[in-house]
């Protein structure tokens, strides 16, 4: 159990680790910052928050976990900001869906500081259509994927004791490098996504009843296109290069599907039907 | 109400046609002919059989509305075996999923033969995993999308009594040209389907533990990988032409997408991501 847990800039999923850690008794004692005011004036009546501090500085000051929750583009800011105020015993982590940049950065930037606290990315892969901590849920990450992405390698007790947190919440844990972290969602999340966009683009290029006798194939595929364009500009940014390999490989793909329908190759298209069938088989 | 429907070579979505026809009081009677005789056998017992015929010939006899219900690429020789047996108030009508050259072939078949009978096409955008026409299911067709495909002007009064006979099985009929039938499910529910394969055939060429680590993103976005690759073939077959220009744009897209990202034109990509976005908002 850690002893005090503090949030940053909670939106859905630090509200939901501040949550899930209440309910589940992962830490003692909670504290959280946020930018506004107002949000923090609401916080301060939430049961599954302790305290409220009013800067990040005082929020961390006897942290054994610091989790940073705000924008993936607003990380690195909040890292250097407050390594100099971190104990010697605390852990810091994030939520952010890429981790390669954040991780080189946090690691440096706490070594620098010679506090002796550590950094250790981290990504719950939880959310949905709801952002915000007002929707939080403590179940969030009950069942779901959680990547924890070490660079160098840290204290082993502390990559531990970080792997248990998110177990304690439910998680499944799985510990990768950053770098492969990032090449990992660039194929399961990133890839999907563009896809999804794309295929949308196309059908809104049409005339707009043709997608309204669609069957649920059509809204399957698409589902995510409704996803938040600022939250993906954020990851495009920050993943871009793993993301473009990724949609290579995918454009090879459809090229040579393509390639064997202008063929008339019922072979080869018959082929990349069963192994697709295959692979999704396997995945229900 | 039709006197007399004949079914031919039921499998899931003729199976269905019969029962809802049953259940909705669309038909009076329901004469039903299957290839495989221990198939006549089990379904002179169900209650929404009113008689198996042991020919297609014997079993369009009397019918007004026939329903030819077996794979696409078996629908032409049935058309020419029954067409000289017809009666002459009878509208032809078949479900298969791509229509120009059904329609073409089956209106210059039942012109030839002379007997007065009418070919109007149909595709009921129904069906799920499961096939046979045991797991027919009276409301398949409730709430979905049916196309009626008329080619060349037919009878006004046997084209109504079709669309009528849809709408009594609970489907919202759309009524266009063969032609444009396959322009149109090219793009809403052939093109999603090779984008799914591909999708899926990219991430079956890595690790299989990474699918497995995803979320419900990719699960989505692949379900319909998981189709049956012999109805694809067919599909892939009758409407080649249609669905390379579908993929086409969608290379396009992706192709300028993949360019954008490689450019940092965060512009652009936020285009793309807002307009997929409204697009598919627009979808629910």
């Amino acid at each position: 159990m850690v002893n005090t847990l503090a949030i940053l800039a909670p939106g859905l999923l630090g509200g939901s680790v501040a949550q899930a850690a209440r309910a589940r008794g992962a830490a003692q004692r909670i504290v959280i910052w946020a930018r506004r005011p107002e949000v923090r004036l609401a916080l301060a009546e939430q049961p599954w928050c302790d305290a409220v501090a009013d800067t990040p500085e005082a929020a961390v000051a006897d942290a054994d976990l610091v989790v940073l929750a705000p924008p993936v583009t607003r990380i690195a800011e909040l890292v250097e900001r407050i390594a100099p105020h971190l104990a010697a015993s605390a852990t810091l982590t994030d939520v952010g869906s890429v981790k390669a940049e954040i991780c080189r950065h946090g690691t440096t930037t706490l070594a620098a500081s010679a506090t002796g606290a550590t950094f250790i990315g981290s990504h719950p892969m939880a959310g949905g259509a709801l952002t915000g901590w007002q929707n939080g849920d403590p179940e969030l990450f009950a069942g779901r994927t959680c990547f924890v992405t070490p660079h160098d390698a840290p204290d082993e007790a502390r990559l531990t004791a970080l792997v248990r947190f998110w177990r304690d919440l439910g998680s499944e844990v799985v510990t990768v490098a950053p770098d492969q972290h990032d090449e990992i969602v660039a194929h399961i999340s990133h890839l999907p996504q563009v896809v999804a966009t794309s295929l949308g683009n196309v059908l809104g290029s049409k005339p707009a009843n043709w997608s309204h006798l669609a069957g649920n194939g059509l809204r399957d595929t698409t589902r995510i296109a409704a996803s938040d364009a600022t939250m993906w500009i954020d990851i495009l940014q920050q993943n871009r290069d793993e993301i473009l390999r990724a949609l290579s490989a995918c454009e090879d793909e459809l090229h040579h599907f393509k390639a064997a329908l202008a063929n008339r190759d019922w072979t080869d298209l018959r082929a990349r039907l069963e192994r697709g069938k295959t692979w999704r088989d396997s995945l229900s």
